[in-house]
């Protein structure tokens, strides 16, 4: 077995049955070992950035997700799909074919590389955006492969592999080596027992659920946990769905100061807050107003745990969830519910309005639907809808690459063909990866796109000086006709009324093929979450004007956004 | 003044009028300073490598290219074409607006940042790919703006800096400062002296003009050197066009063994080769033929000089060549001109195929053309054009970055706004980067746009296994409709034949509006040069079968391409 062949073996064990990327000269050997596995196959992409956005959407669904590009143009076109998977705790593996060991060796200037020479600048630049890097040799290969997915399995985030030319053809051992790692018992026996402690003894505990549930495997445990503690729940928007909506104790989401106020008040008011698996951003939290640091109280990483700002690690989040679920007592504790979701709202032959399209979406999903959402105001309609137990709600919330959710769902679609997948992503976003609704037709997948035409950056707008300013504007085109560039079979239509988006929706519901919606709404329009976020970033934010070297303006807290905005409380991340 | 103005100011100063990028919530206040600038303005792109690549078309034509970009999500998208600045030599900035600096102090974690927060990750990682950094601060920002332009003027090469939000609206002294640099006296007297005695002592001296002659604003100096020395002269691919293909001295490319034979003999049996601005690499130098080393004969690049293999720094190009040019005696040699250019063919109702294409595109330019080139098959059909003397080849050929010459033509069109500008560009290349397109028909530049639909990657057909590797069939669509999915004013058309190409041809001399013709050809249809390059590579290619650890094949030489080729002939690249 060649190094190639191994890798490829290795990542199938994981689950990656499909691998993204372009060919190039100096990966071949790495493409015919995707061929010639039976089990997996290539998924060719229009360019390495949609390629690595498409192994991000994969990996979100199926655990695992492998990109294989060329040497320095191909790998860096994907590093900002790379880094986004850093950021958001997604395993996906880049896999770099490179030129030939003596190549690197004499240093001779081939194509793909600098005057000066320098095999190893792309590695090297890899390094700030993935959890283990290596570049194979002779005498390191299957090491370094055993060694990278380790960190891979461990950590869920993207690891790099450089390939050269004759490594990848060399033969080694495919001795079997396993990636699994486990809990220090000790340890777990320790935290485990401190949280049910902790738990015992608290008169108003919360439990916020996030994103890294998802992404440690870990939601059979967690969902046991809040059934067993009968704690009140609540989640931020890239925790969403992790526990069903109509559970008697689920608080709905939690917005800091928005819309949700019951959530709020049980978070801010607790006196033992269980978070599981969060990542506190501004975005993802909407804002950041807990009263106290996250890891000061309990929270359950996918490595390591925080009690009482103690860290421990080495600990898995399933087996903290499940040791805790074993000793701690029912809380069974009651709240007023608040209402979830939007109201129905009629369709009418009025102009479409934020005010009719997220609760009309809202009535559109069905259990086991994929909503794979752009950043930009989409996230604001989305995230206060009701979704159905079994569907699922994916984001990019902390890295927020526009672009990035057109090739994601791509990907998504290919991990999950039985799966009905909605795309909905702005018009700007859309236009920097639009070209992989090509490569969609041509897979023959059939998501339901919907392109939202606000006339350029409208989040934008909202946080630049005016809305005019002129650089968020964009380039104008014919959406429904676009997706008829391509080869394959679409539906594609273009709607500007409650009544025409009403009936587009019924439409895909006959449609055994890609339906492209696209959406017109005017410039401004948003939804309510939008408006009451800027208002109170713009209330809270003092203007940032020429400030003088000599006397800089004493700014209390960090910012976000634009503005340097003061919602902040103190808090500062791990 | 604040910083953003300042850093505006000296930019325009250099040339730069057109800003391209991305408008982000963190590069707001640079984008205001370009807005506000009377001569300065925003060229926003559908996505950032996009506007990197134009940035990059843009600064071979004016001298300097600049790039806007939003913090960690923009700055990572547009790395590859800045490493493809890199590489070609091209000063483009890569300027990206950050969170603001008390964010980054209090390491909170905001949109496009880790959960790991590190606000460094991306300057660090682009530290390898430009020839200076910097990352602002308020005590800082002045210094570190002028210290990398300095980099950027004197270098020529990409430079990088971050701009915190805070740092932007900070007011910085506008004090002058030089970026010019001069030419060490007394190392340019040593090393004009040496350069003359070597040519007056030569019996058969060869001059070989190429890209940083172009790079280094020295094309004036090395016209006039060529012409009072009167030495035969050639150029690599780069290189095409510093001379007037008539002029009688001309001895046409230098193809390593490839349909110009005058020149190789020239260049292998002289005894003092005397190289311009050379870039000694693969796809360049059509192989590594040279029997010696090349900064072991006279080797003049843009701020140093070898001969004899000693290296002299500090020496401007053009000072070198203006220098030598007043030593040196003329030495009025002769040659036997070989034909240059293409024979006129044609057109027939035939299927298009290559062998009526290159000549028929050769017919059709003009002087003040400029031809934007991209990698694949095409560079082989245009290397052995015949240019009338004005007119301007541009290519990727050491970076090879596909999906670079679409927006790159775009950034040609704005810095060059009389030129009429024809892009040539494989399919699969262009679906890379295609929806630039859109972008050109808003700012109203009208290229003439020639899209090779060749069914698939056919270089790389040639250069894996087979022609079927199926990794090298793509996604089809219909060209001449996708030209029309945008607002804006194209004559778009398909052919397939001779006649047709040529009559399309004789339409877009009428049309005053962007013509984009895709010509179609069987997948397998190439130039004569890729051909000859394939078999010779094919030749001497040891294929790397199943290197076993144990007993690792010797491969004598260095590789290029997918296989080990052995034309290296024992040069190294300083
Ligand atoms: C790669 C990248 N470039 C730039 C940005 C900055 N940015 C964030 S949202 C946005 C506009 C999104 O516009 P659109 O998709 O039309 O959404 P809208 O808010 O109008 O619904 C931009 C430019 C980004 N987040 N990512
Ligand atoms: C960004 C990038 N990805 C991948 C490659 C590898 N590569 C080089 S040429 C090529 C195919 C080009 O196809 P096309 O533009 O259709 O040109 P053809 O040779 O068919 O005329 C590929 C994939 C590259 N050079 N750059």
């Amino acid at each position: 077995m060649n190094t190639a062949e191994y890798l490829v073996k290795k990542l199938e064990e994981l689950g990656v049955n499909e691998f993204f990327g372009l060919p190039g000269d100096y990966n071949f050997n790495l493409l015919y070992a995707v061929e010639n596995n039976p089990n997996t196959c290539w998924i060719g992409c229009t360019n390495e950035l949609n390629a690595g956005y498409a192994a991000d959407g994969y990996a979100r669904m199926r655990g695992y997700g492998a990109l294989i590009t060329t040497y320095g143009v191909g790998e860096l076109s994907a590093m900002n799909a790379i880094a986004g998977s850093l950021a958001e705790n997604v395993p996906v593996i880049s896999i770099v074919g490179v030129p030939a060991t003596k190549t690197i060796e004499n240093k001779t200037c081939v194509h793909h590389n600098f005057q000066d020479v320098d095999y190893h600048a792309c590695y090297e630049a890899h390094k700030h955006v993935t959890a283990a890097a290596a570049f194979l040799t002779r005498d390191n290969a299957k090491m370094e492969i055993d060694r990278v997915l380790k960190t891979f399995v461990k950590e869920r985030k993207p690891v790099y592999i450089a390939v050269p030319l004759d490594i990848a053809k060399m033969e080694i051992s495919d001795k079997e080596v396993s990636y699994d790692w486990f809990s220090d018992e000790e340890t777990l026996r320790l935290v485990s027992n401190k949280i049910a402690a902790k738990i015992n003894n608290a008169q108003k505990p919360v439990i916020l659920g996030d994103l890294l549930v998802k992404r440690f495997d870990s939601r059979i445990e967690y969902k046991e946990f809040v059934e067993k503690t009968r704690i009140p729940t609540t989640n931020f928007l890239m925790g969403t769905n992790l526990i069903d909506m109509d559970y008697d104790l689920y608080l709905g989401g939690y917005y800091a100061g928005f819309e949700n106020p019951t959530a709020e008040k049980y978070v801010n008011e607790t006196d033992c807050l269980i978070a599981v698996g969060p990542v506190y951003t501004d975005l993802n939290a909407f804002g950041f107003n807990l009263p106290y640091k996250i890891n000061n109280q309990i929270a359950i990483y996918g490595t390591h745990t925080y009690v009482d700002g103690e860290k421990y690690d080495n600990v898995k989040m399933s087996d903290v969830l499940e040791a805790v679920t074993k000793l701690v007592d029912s809380k069974d504790m009651k709240i007023l519910k608040p209402a979830i979701g939007y109201e129905h709202k009629a369709s009418s032959p009025d102009a479409l309005t934020s005010e009719y399209i997220y609760p009309r979406l809202q009535e559109f999903i069905k259990d086991n639907d994929i909503i794979v959402a752009e950043t930009g105001i989409i996230p604001h309609g989305v995230a206060p809808m009701k979704f159905p137990a079994a569907a699922e709600l994916q984001t990019q919330t902390l890295w927020g690459s526009i672009g990035w959710a057109t090739p994601a769902a791509l990907g998504v679609c290919l991990a999950k063909p039985k799966s009905r997948v909605i795309l909905i992503t702005g018009e700007g976003s859309h236009q920097l990866t639009a070209m992989e609704i090509g490569n969609m037709l041509r897979r023959g997948v059939k998501p339901i796109v919907i392109v939202l035409n606000n006339k350029g950056y409208t989040i934008e707008r909202v946080l630049s000086e005016t809305p005019e300013d002129c650089f968020n504007d964009i380039m104008q085109m014919n959406y429904s006709k676009f997706a008829r560039v391509f080869e394959g079979d679409v539906w594609s239509t273009k709607v500007s009324t409650a009544d025409d988006f009403d009936k587009a929706l019924k439409v895909t519901q006959i449609m055994n093929k890609m339906c492209y919606i696209e959406i017109c709404t005017e410039a401004m329009d948003m939804p309510k979450l939008t408006q009451d976020l800027i208002a109170n970033f713009k209330s809270k934010a003092p203007k940032i004007e020429a400030v003088k070297k000599e006397e800089p303006v004493k700014l209390e807290n960090s910012g976000s956004m634009a503005f340097e905005t003061t919602v902040h409380k103190g808090f500062t991340e791990e």
